[in-house]
């Protein structure tokens, strides 16, 4: 286990939605933010990792564990932790605790470092991770397995300009958005992601066509995604849903 | 003039786009938060102008005035000034200053108080407006003349679920969206906006399909934006662009 580090947020208005909860990519979008603060914070910033060894960020994979979303006004704790790392990958929990200090929402997340003229993936060089004092581990550990689908529903998007970030590729929170608007208006106002599995394969660059699949089973209230362009597969998601109100 | 109002804020990552500079739309979209925040400090809070009322506050038109965007990680203050007020319309400065207190970009914006049941822009109730301390004044302050677009150059959007807010309608920051998407990569990383006129004329809903339109001079660097649904122009822009580096 390595250092946390807190920081207080209030949900912004402009991002609520229409059933008065935060956007959960936002959230997410926000707890990153907040591991870049962390960093700040022990003078280890990403502009120096770039820096010094041409290397930036990403984020592999996450597990998302949702008791309750965070409603508008709401005043909550954004708490991140370096868990553990191994020769590619950084463990690190985000936990969102309300204002009695009951946990709320648990973000599990892998990330690793890419070249950013190579786009590939590379070694953590031990002294980058050292000041979050996090254990160096063997283990790699593994997500779900995840299904390509067969039959999916598909809704086309298009690439736009504010989808991309600094790192000149689409923001991996857009993925999320486009894996959850494929569900209509009634169904987004009646239920909520409990847990969601989602993994990231490969970058998406402007221009692109997106095709986000999905198959839900009603029964079970289990929907599993994925996001490809010509073809390949870029991102896979499972989401288990429940009712607003189970909560 | 009224009280003023300020918050320090440091760009974050993802809401940086691919020049490293902010998404104009999300500083749009915080400095009404901004607002809010003054409210909330006045004890006159959007909650109670609802619970009272039955009204909530929306924007109906900007004129933007944009020295430069600030930039990834940069501290700016964000000061929020209520102007002045008439039976109809509220008008409020928003002045973005770098760290060296220099005025880089004004927001110049009018707000309108809408019945949330009708959909109806009501009048503006004195005693809801009083804690700003602005002056009630007899005159309306008109925006420039839009012309209606004859062969616009057309993008097709569809709404999302994410475009939603609170209030039930796509999100105002959303249609400047819109209206700077329909520029291309190579366009957008050479040229930025150095002024925006930006008018509401109705609200967007789920489910509309978006006709974002637009003429563009590249003598003058001058665009006419529309966006339109079911024929039906819902918003109007005039943007002057400047080169990236004119700064």
């Amino acid at each position: 286990m390595g250092l946390k580090f807190s920081i207080p947020y209030q949900i912004p208005f402009y991002e609520t939605d229409i059933t008065h909860h935060v956007k959960l990519p936002h959230l997410l979008a926000f707890s990153l933010q907040v591991s870049g603060m962390q960093s700040e914070s022990l003078g280890n910033t990403d502009k120096d990792i770039f820096d010094n060894y041409g290397l930036v960020w990403i984020v592999t994979d996450y597990a998302i564990e949702i008791d309750r979303l965070p409603r508008y006004n709401e005043k909550v704790t954004i708490t991140t932790e370096a868990i553990s790392y191994n020769k590619i990958f950084c463990y690190r929990n985000f936990y969102i605790t309300d204002e009695a200090g009951h946990q709320i929402m648990l973000f599990k997340t892998t990330f690793a470092l890419m070249n950013y003229e190579t786009r590939k993936v590379a070694e953590v060089p031990d002294e980058v991770v050292a000041p979050y004092g996090a254990d160096k581990i063997k283990k790699l550990l593994r997500g779900p397995r995840y299904k390509t689908l067969e039959n999916p529903l598909e809704n086309l998007y298009r690439v736009r300009y504010f989808d991309l970030d600094m790192n000149g590729h689409v923001n991996n929170s857009k993925y999320l958005e486009w894996m959850l608007d494929v569900f209509n208006l009634d169904f987004l106002t009646k239920y909520t992601p409990a847990h969601i599995d989602l993994k990231y394969v490969k970058e998406i660059h402007y221009g692109s066509e997106i095709y986000s699949g999905y198959e839900f089973d009603q029964g079970s209230l289990n929907s599993q995604h994925q996001i490809c362009v010509d073809g390949n597969v870029h991102a896979q998601a499972i989401i288990q849903w429940k009712e607003i109100g189970d909560e």
